[in-house]
């Protein structure tokens, strides 16, 4: 049993790797849910949705978000009713929204409802929420806070960030089944997410960063920073404005505390040293994975971290 | 100040040759809400949303409901989660019952939420919910009781009906303007529509009924049934059922008390000595609204029975 710490279009590419070497019924994700979002009043979970469409084989691979081939219809009919549609919710994306505040609002949990959307999208890994709990990813910048969706989507992550904040980490509990996750299974993997804002939220969950320190199994991350830069996104910019040096030694200090080995790509090589000095292994290989087939390397390289005898922890 | 009782399909067409010959700003709707209902947790108003639509130049006036050109991707993909999808919601359509959810969810009456979505697409005739409560047209059947939309669309009205009840019209209040739009208009017209469940549940609202027995305006109808039989729907079925003639003469009985004038179809005029001596007066023209021509002469011929000097009430 593998399990992952996930966002969103990084994740996606490495599940995807993944799932062709693994069998599914073997994998468990866990999601960051600090970038959901409420549009239109329906609940919109957008990591969460990336890895299930992913694993429903429904992602739009090329965006990295969203349903393949999927319209936007529903949206442009709302600008009508001068509604916010920086957000873009495809017209069958938006049945999964629907759908899933609908269940909510029946008063199931996030955990349920996301369970219930995998067996209908005949997804076989299991994805858990990270929490049941609102937490609330916030971007602080000089002009005021921004929630995930607003500072990345709506600004295109263009504003100056002088803080971030995981508003209801700490009161927030692990969904049913994460920490048994991390506890029990036979390794954990910290997908190429972007240490702050995807994999940040999941370990201010109470309990899931301890976890992470006691467990048993092997933890491994792959760095999203290859060459003093973030692969996609906005990850080197918050690494920056929290103090964190934009690279793979960056990333090692961010997870110094649990974290056993670093996959880091061929460009940072020359920097194995002075992670090792930090107390982390590293495995280097080439981490960009512009094909199906650079996915599969990657896992495989992954799941060798996991396999490697360098000894007990 | 011209009031419209109003159903669906057959009022959308009286009003579109309506809005041909009178200003907007002069007509005032009053929608059937009876059959609202809840679709995958959306509040849907078809009656009010056919005639929006309408006065949007929106509607899709083959079908008589919906907005034109309108796709069906986000209903399709509601099938991968087991929710009922008979009742069909076009992408372009759901637009507004999510804006309507979302403004009910947020405390906004619906009569309100209606105002609001009229201003958005431009709508300058008045449309007001019969009620801002819930009133719930009931078709009671040998197998149970059914929605209007379950007995109308679902089973194609194909079920033996053994009555019908409006759900809550004894306690709703009519929304605010509806009774003042029949008290002081210059002419109220029932709009040729089933006069069951369309404006049947209109005339159960407490102080609808009376308001039109006292209202010095005159009050008319336009009797949507023509040579024993419905013009379109499920009218000639339930006035059997609830034990009226299936005849321009049925209708009299059912609006006697408050109506003035019924204008009924040339099919028809042998009908009129029977009606007049339930006190109705009669006009006979062609109710057929084949065409926009046709829709714009009933209009005119509705008008001038408002207007005949026939003496005062």
């Amino acid at each position: 049993m593998i399990t992952i710490l996930a966002g969103g279009t990084g994740a996606a590419k490495f599940v995807r790797g993944l799932s062709e070497i693994v069998p599914p019924e073997e994998i468990t994700i866990i999601s960051n849910t600090g970038d959901d979002c409420v549009v239109w009043s329906l609940h919109v979970s957008p990591d969460l949705d990336t890895i299930m469409y992913l694993l429903a084989g429904l992602l739009d691979e090329e965006r990295g978000w969203g349903v393949k081939g999927d319209t936007f219809t529903c949206l442009q009919a709302m600008k009508r009713y001068d509604e916010p549609t920086w957000f873009q919710l495809g017209d069958r994306d938006l049945a999964t929204h629907i759908q899933r505040t609908k269940w909510l609002h029946e008063g199931l949990m996030l955990s349920e409802v996301t369970a219930c959307l995998c067996r209908s999208l005949g997804v076989r890994a299991r994805i858990l929420p990270m929490s049941n709990d609102r937490v609330e990813t916030r971007i602080y910048t000089p002009h005021g806070a921004l929630s995930f969706q607003e500072f990345f989507v709506r600004e295109r992550w263009s504003s100056e960030v002088t803080g971030v904040e995981f508003h209801g980490g700490q009161r927030a509990l692990a969904s049913p089944g994460v920490i048994e996750a991390i506890r029990e299974s036979d390794g954990v993997v910290i997908a190429p997410s972007n240490p702050i804002t995807s994999v940040g939220p999941i370990l201010s969950v109470k309990g899931i960063r301890p976890a992470l320190v006691d467990t048993p199994a092997r933890v491994i991350a792959i760095s999203p920073i290859v060459g003093g830069q973030a692969v996609s996104g906005p990850a080197g910019k918050l690494m920056e404005a929290l103090g964190y040096k934009v690279s793979a030694l960056g990333v090692t200090q961010i997870y110094r505390d649990f974290l056993d080995v670093l996959i880091i790509d061929e460009h940072d090589a020359a920097l194995s040293p002075e992670i090792e000095r930090l107390g982390v292994r590293v495995t280097v290989a080439n981490t960009i994975m512009h094909d199906l087939a650079a996915k599969v390397d990657l896992a495989k390289t992954a799941m060798e971290c996991l396999r490697t005898d360098w000894g007990r922890k």
